[in-house]
């Protein structure tokens, strides 16, 4: 059996033949290998740098007594850094898993999106996490910022996490059991460390202690740059970092402390960045510079006859699996624009994509452009030919230029003028030449969400494109870009007897994959995952949910192009479990299928898809493995949780701070529920529900202190619900504990009014203490979800038309009061003024008309009542009677000013048309119900529209007695108030 | 050739091939592999442990901004730990230097005294430097002592340098050249953190933060022990140390803060080593449970019949030089001793040693002890027989207890008395029985001046026992002892083809050993070095100075088995850097013996002791190597302090502290001239050499901040003297410097008047100020030399009785006066007593008788004055007259009151004799010169010896009338004030 001393020093010796260096590890903590300056700094500037070493990583909120199977605070990675990209990064790594006895072609090897970002860094890189039959055994990231600044060249970053590796490897359950060399476990040689160091992180850390390390370390890294030394100063910010990580697992940072330390982390860093890069330059680069790939050259034109069909073929590494379906779009759109602007004949274009490549199929490509015949205009006949009939310069240069006589020019009409002309002859091009071409342009202009650089510096996307594959029928059409060049052969699986393979011809393209496993298109592998997914469920009684699973289908789909369902078992004890547990982990963390039962019950079944030709035994107890790791944790957590009552779990939110000035979790808890209660009131609860808010205000958030939702914070309200169920709450409250949480992201809405106004109270409290400290939502930055929570807000409000009298005032006033800072007015106002453009948001994205919008804004303080108006505009829109009414309403308003009061001196009119508006008004205003509603008021104020046009015609309102138009605006102002209540007639 | 990173590849794979486990560098800056807690803690308790493992080791007062090329701030360590002590581990760390691709059979590698000890970790351990060509490559240790508890089973330790290794290896001068991997230097990688860090500690880290920081990890680390969490205590005692290493290399921990902080860190590891002992302890010892090895058996003794050749061979692995010689004697005493106290008959015994053997060698032996008898006394004729003569109880009681009938009883005169008594005989024991016992106990009495501990528990001894040989003839004799047995095998050097042979015969072990070349006798391997080392310095027209480097030979004599001594050269311009620097490298560093001309005049050879057959040209290159770093070294410090003026050279003197309250050396300096000029008056000197007092007070110490002396600190002084003279200083002013540091350890002492006038400023200056703040030396704890300075002040100002107006109280109380604290008169009470008894020390030691030194103690304020006395007492005793006069004054001095005053009224003299006492004192005070000394004061009060004598027989000096009773009293004092001057007459 390979020890972990083994598995390290077999990596040391694997990556050593290929050119890297080895290193120590860092000699103060630091939290992943990453943080290295053998990283981190290295992977700045132009000198290359093959590196690998060991990284005990230290991660103190992963701290756990060395009690839990997988967490440990401090961890070992082995980590790679390929500077610059060798070209075949993902090939070379596999070979790496070979040197630790990994069979490749018996597991299950997938590349799963996962970019990586450190902020605090000012880092980031696009890349995947490695699976090994469903285990997350590496992070594989092609490094795209550093300290801020761009990388170049770009870095290939492997990091391995090794227990992980280990514990699969010997097929132990718990860290502690990996043979770390021969007869000596790790637990015998760690276990003391990991408990007393869990000791430290989580209990024992003096917090103030800390504090001032922090504050010294920062100080002395500011100095360091100061002196220009981006060495120490890199070192106190680890030191830095690691000594806040240290107050985080303590508990000790608040949200803003968070978003203070960060930001000062994150300056720092990005200055040791910049310093480093300098001082390297200023060394003159003691490591060369790396020199770029060589730009490929396009080789000669082939001679091609045709018709025929044409295959192109954009080699990549694994693409992010939504990337899949908009790049197969994408390049769609792309090749049938750029064929339509050629004259290039050719049939139907059939374009499809698999993670690893985007493959274009064009039937019947002609072999050549027709020629074509264009008319060039040049001067006018009157400045061709002076009086003497003769040609003027201007001819005998436009001839000239043109390379024809002066006899040669004919006369053209260009919109009525004659000019002279001549007709030129564009030669079609040979078909090898367009497409080349074209192919060309396609692949430099390949663009997605996330774009990142590697190697092929002229190339950005998604991942990299590795290889082209271009063929005219079967002869290949050369294309050349950046540093790659076509050619006929394609790769399959990277672990077949023979990776590359030729592509005999482009019209069996479909068929040579399909020969080697490949499922070219899209559908069809997801037909074959659907249609295999519910046999292998069939044979143990169950179905899969296709349609409720649709989302998740799609991206597997897209993470495999060899589809190879496989079934797997859990023990079916895990289905003790709150389902939402069960299939939150299959779903979100193993992308498997659940199976369940006719009744929709859960089965203790999922289907894995893996990729290719696998060992399926290997593979399966692989994925049930990694599945049990997971369900053991969950599961211990579930019992941990259970045996304390949701009143006593409250208490641990004393110890999570909420944010600097705003207290505890607790507090924020408390502040929930009274202003739960206040709101409640203010909408006139009483009995049954009042009483449920009241008991699901008192438990508020408890849940947030349980293991569970410390691990898996996506289950928060969801395990609320659980608990108090179990500890013999309610459903009611259960059920409001549940729906306080809603809307999450864009999840469903709360269903009850008791979940409404407390998840209303949460939300209101949320933004008034925080936007009271200080905090605003800027831009794409809103680390505190205020633009989530506002969203919130309005959509519950709009759901829910019985709470109107919980308006946006009444609710930030409510949480106002209880918040332990003062809320200036002014704030109140701004986030008024915040959850009013939020509405107006949701308003324009569901597609109203934009005037409609503006009309019922001013009604948006209670967003159902406004949401009730705008549906009413709907239906009024259109109406002759309606519209010339709010042609009417909406001058009236625009022509009084704002400071008009309204009420006039009746004596002071003079003209009948005044005399009658002023009449027709009091009798409107007689008519009108009270609160009429647009329903209400425009029929009885449809009256008023005649009127008003006649006043309009016939009377100046801006009379030169100032009485006189003081009377007249009195009487506008009158009707101005009548109308302004029921929506913005101007807008109209 | 064998890069870096294959060297530490080649190192984790040959020890991870010998069981050991890998481990990681650790993730805080740590000093040494040491303090890794994979050694410091783990070495506790007796849970075995097999590691290896790099280690960065940091070191800020090493900081050179990587311009030496030897010297880092963070060097590369490769730690191994074997526990238990595998019983071969020297054998198997020569493996490890194959693996590295050295050939030991070519190299000349060596075991040089070494012995470890980190008080800040209350640790210690006994053991060798390695040497590979002269070249220190290895620290080997067997640990004793961990956090101050002795560490069973003992661990050995082995530390490579690797990057002096690999320098060595790599044929290259700088670290920086260094080929860390293919392609890459060592500089490539590390130069730029070498420089920064080196800034960073020499220059730029901020004091205030770092002792903020010191202060915080102390108090975390003591949190952490009360919280009975010894890992993260540990590692805040790292962090601890290492902070205090930064201090210390921006020069800002003073003496009395340094020990201050040790004794802080020494408290808390040890601590630390307690609590991790106990917490294993509760753990179960998680690793198990070393077993220790099986205690020998002793085998048949063998029937053998002699006489022959007695061989006892005790193998170790090396000794300290000084232990060969002293182990031989006293192996000799202990066998002539064990031998005497048996009857067997033997001829000579002859005992030799080399670094690995001491041998006993005993002629013909006899095969049997021969048989004795003895006479066994029983009770007394009269009580063993009643009044009929027949036995008593008595008698028959002792019969019975011999083992004999009561007629067998004879009758035996013990001092006149008759008994009765009883023969027996002792049968004579084989020799084998004999000399098993005897050789055994040998063995297991071995002391030396420091002993330790290693596999064999029941053993201690300066390093550890490896094997036994005895022999009777061609007879192995059995012998056991602790884990060991005698056979007949002995070791030669362990890189022969077969390192272990057998002996056939005792009479042929000296010829055994020289037929594997090595000389046993310390006489002929000496007479060997000599021989040859004189031939090869005659090569090159030199010779070698056989006296002078008496001290040096003999160190190297019993270095090697098989001296093999070699000429090696440097280049000639060395020749300009001071002969000091040189010979000091030379005999101190590298055990070189300088080769001079006949003149005396250094040349640019050495010869260099190898020890067996080695390829004589490589290991000259390796040593030629070593030696031209170290003076590239020298010649870098030498040139670069010759580029500074003495008395700018002197302001560097701020930036080193001297002690807490004490200000600088700066201070101290200036204090030393202020004092040294006082004293300069109090003597009286003018001219020349008062100017020279003082203007070598105004450089004094300046040499200090010299690179030299930074780096070579025993050059002080010798550094004074060369830079003054060549800045133009007169020779007088740097002969002062020079002599200032005077006396050295047990060095000469100052041989000029201003340079002993300075020497006795520095040390009144130092004992003063230390004392004042509060330092003693108490047992063997003296961190600040107070002895080593009284010891100094009393053999310089005995050695100057020119200088008796510098009495102990005038210099006390002249550095008093410029202290920068007060110093109490307690304080120089006290300190005047220390010094006297420094003094008392001295004559004892010389032998004086130990009244005489009584009797002038009092005289020794002035030490030269008491001892002046001192030779005039040797001188008189025996003398009749002196003796009579001595008494005389002593039976005065005896008598008299301390408090009585001198002075009586005559008339109140009664009696003759106390009337003639009183006329013979009046005579005698007439006839005494002023300050007569005892020379001059004995002829003339030899006077008084009849009178004083008379006056006791015939008066009673305690009469009962008062004024009678006062006036003899006075009369007395008179006499006793006369003498006291003189010397203590009480003590002879």
């Amino acid at each position: 059996m390979l020890t972990m001393q083994d598995a390290l020093l077999a990596l040391q010796r694997y990556w050593t033949d290929r050119g890297c260096m080895i290193m120590q590890p860092f000699n103060t903590e630091v939290g992943a290998g990453t943080m290295n300056p053998a990283t981190i700094l290295r992977v700045l500037g132009p000198e290359p740098w093959h590196v690998a070493y060991v990284e005990p990583s230290v991660r103190p909120d992963d701290s756990r007594y060395g009690e839990n199977p997988n967490r440990l605070q401090t961890h070992t990675q082995f980590q790679v850094i390929l500077k610059p990209d060798p070209g075949d990064p993902v090939e070379v790594y596999l070979g790496s898993l070979e040197a630790l006895g990994i069979d490749i072609r018996a597991h299950d090897v997938r590349f799963v999106e996962d970019n990586w970002a450190a902020p605090a860094l000012g880092a980031w890189g696009l890349g995947w996490e490695v699976w090994l039959d469903g285990l997350e055994i590496t992070q594989f990231t092609y490094f795209q910022q550093a300290g801020g600044k761009p990388v170049e060249p770009v870095s290939v970053e492997i990091t391995y996490g090794i227990e992980r590796i280990l514990m699969a490897l010997q097929n132990v359950g718990h860290f502690k059991d990996i043979a770390y060399s021969d007869g000596i476990s790790y637990g015998e040689v760690f276990g003391q460390s990991e408990y007393e160091m869990s000791r430290y992180y989580l209990d024992d850390a003096d917090v103030a202690t800390n504090q001032e390390l922090f504050e010294a370390y920062a100080t002395e890294a500011r100095r360091m740059l100061d002196a220009r030394l981006p060495v120490p100063a890199h070192n106190y910010v680890l030191k830095c970092s690691h000594t806040f990580n240290v107050l985080d697992s303590r508990g000790a940072i608040s949200t803003t402390e968070r978003a203070r330390a960060f930001a000062r982390m994150r300056g720092l860093a990005r200055e040791v960045s910049a310093l480093w890069a300098e001082r390297r330059e200023e060394l003159g680069y003691p490591l060369g510079v790396a020199a770029p790939p060589a730009p490929a050259v396009r080789g000669e034109l082939p001679a091609v006859s045709g018709p025929a069909t044409v295959l192109f073929e954009i080699g990549v590494e694994e693409l992010p699996p939504h990337e899949v379906t908009q790049q197969v779009a994408a390049v769609r759109v792309a090749v049938t624009d750029k064929l339509a602007a050629t004259r290039l004949a050719h049939g139907e274009i059939r374009v499809e994509g698999t993670p690893r490549r985007l493959a274009v199929l064009i039937d019947a490509v002609a072999d050549t452009e027709p020629d074509a015949q264009r008319t060039l205009r040049g001067p006018k006949v009157a400045a061709a030919f002076d009086a003497d009939g003769n040609p003027t310069k201007a001819a005998a240069g436009f001839a000239r230029g043109r390379g024809v006589e002066v006899a040669d020019l004919e006369r053209i009409d260009v919109d009525g003028v004659e000019h002279v002309g001549v007709t030129v002859t564009d030669t079609g091009r040979p078909a090898a030449e367009v497409l080349s071409d074209l192919f060309a342009s396609v692949v430099a202009e390949l663009r997605a969400d996330k774009n990142m650089r590697w190697r092929d510096e002229g190339l950005s996307f998604t991942r990299p494109v590795r290889w082209l594959t271009a063929l005219y029928g079967e002869t290949p059409i050369p294309v050349a870009v950046s540093s790659l060049s076509a050619g006929r052969t394609t790769r399959i699986r990277r672990t077949a007897p023979t990776p590359v393979i030729d592509v005999p011809a482009a019209q069996s393209y479909v068929d040579t994959l399909a020969g080697h496993g490949i499922v070219l298109a899209a559908a069809d592998r997801r037909a074959q995952i659907v249609r295999r997914a519910q046999q292998l469920a069939a044979e143990v009684g169950g179905t899969i949910d296709v349609e409720g699973e649709a989302a998740l289908i799609d991206e597997v789909t897209n993470l495999v192009e060899e589809p190879n369902p496989l079934l797997g078992n859990f023990d079916p004890k895990y289905l003790d479990l709150p389902s939402e547990i069960l299939t939150t982990v299959m779903r979100k963390h193993q992308r498997y299928l659940p199976v369940r039962a006719a009744d929709g019950t859960l089965l203790p079944h999922f289907v894995a898809v893996a990729n290719g030709p696998i060992d399926v035994d290997a593979v399966r107890a692989g994925n049930e493995a990694v599945l049990r790791a997971r369900y053991e944790d969950a599961a211990f957590f579930w019992r941990a949780d259970l045996a304390v009552a949701p009143a006593d779990m409250k208490g641990g939110l004393d110890k999570l701070t909420f944010a600097d000035k705003l207290g505890s979790m607790a507090d924020r808890a408390e502040r929930i529920a009274a202003t739960a209660t206040d709101l409640a009131d203010l909408v006139g609860l009483t009995g049954g529900t009042a009483a449920t808010v009241r008991r699901a205000g008192e438990l508020a958030k408890f849940d947030l202190a349980s293991s569970m939702v410390i691990e898996l914070s996506s289950l928060a309200g969801t395990m609320a619900r659980e608990y108090a169920r179990r500890a013999g709450e309610p459903d009611t409250v259960a059920a409001a504990l549940y729906e306080m949480e809603l809307p999450r992201g864009s999840s469903a809405l709360p269903t009850t009014v008791g979940g409404a106004v407390l998840a209303l109270a949460d939300r209101f409290d949320l933004l008034t203490g925080l936007s009271a400290v200080g905090e605003k939502a800027t831009g794409s930055s809103d680390p505190f979800g205020l633009r989530r929570a506002a969203v919130g807000v309005v959509s519950i409000l709009r759901a829910f038309p019985q709470l109107s009298a919980i308006t946006l005032t009444a609710g930030l006033r409510a949480a106002a009061a209880h918040a332990p800072v003062q809320v200036a007015d002014e704030v109140l106002a701004e986030l008024h003024d915040f959850l009013v453009k939020r509405y107006a948001q949701q308003l324009a994205d569901a597609g109203h008309d934009h005037r409609h919008v503006e009309a019922v804004l001013p009604l948006a303080d209670a967003p159902a009542h406004a949401d009730a108006t705008l549906a009413e505009v709907g239906k009024l829109a259109g109406d002759e009677g309606f519209e010339a009414l709010a042609q009417a309403l909406g001058r009236v308003r625009r022509i009084v000013p704002a400071d008009t009061a309204a009420g006039h001196d009746a004596a002071a009119l003079v003209e009948p048309a005044e005399i009658a508006l002023a009449e027709a008004t009091a009798e409107v205003t007689e008519a009108l119900p009270a609160n009429p509603g647009l329903a209400g008021f425009v029929p009885v104020a449809t009256a008023l529209t005649g009127p008003i046009n006649t006043f309009f015609d016939d009377v100046l309102v801006m009379a030169k007695e100032p009485e006189l138009r003081a009377a007249r605006l009195g009487l506008l102002a009158t009707i101005r108030d009548l109308a302004a209540p029921i929506l913005d007639w101007s807008a109209l």
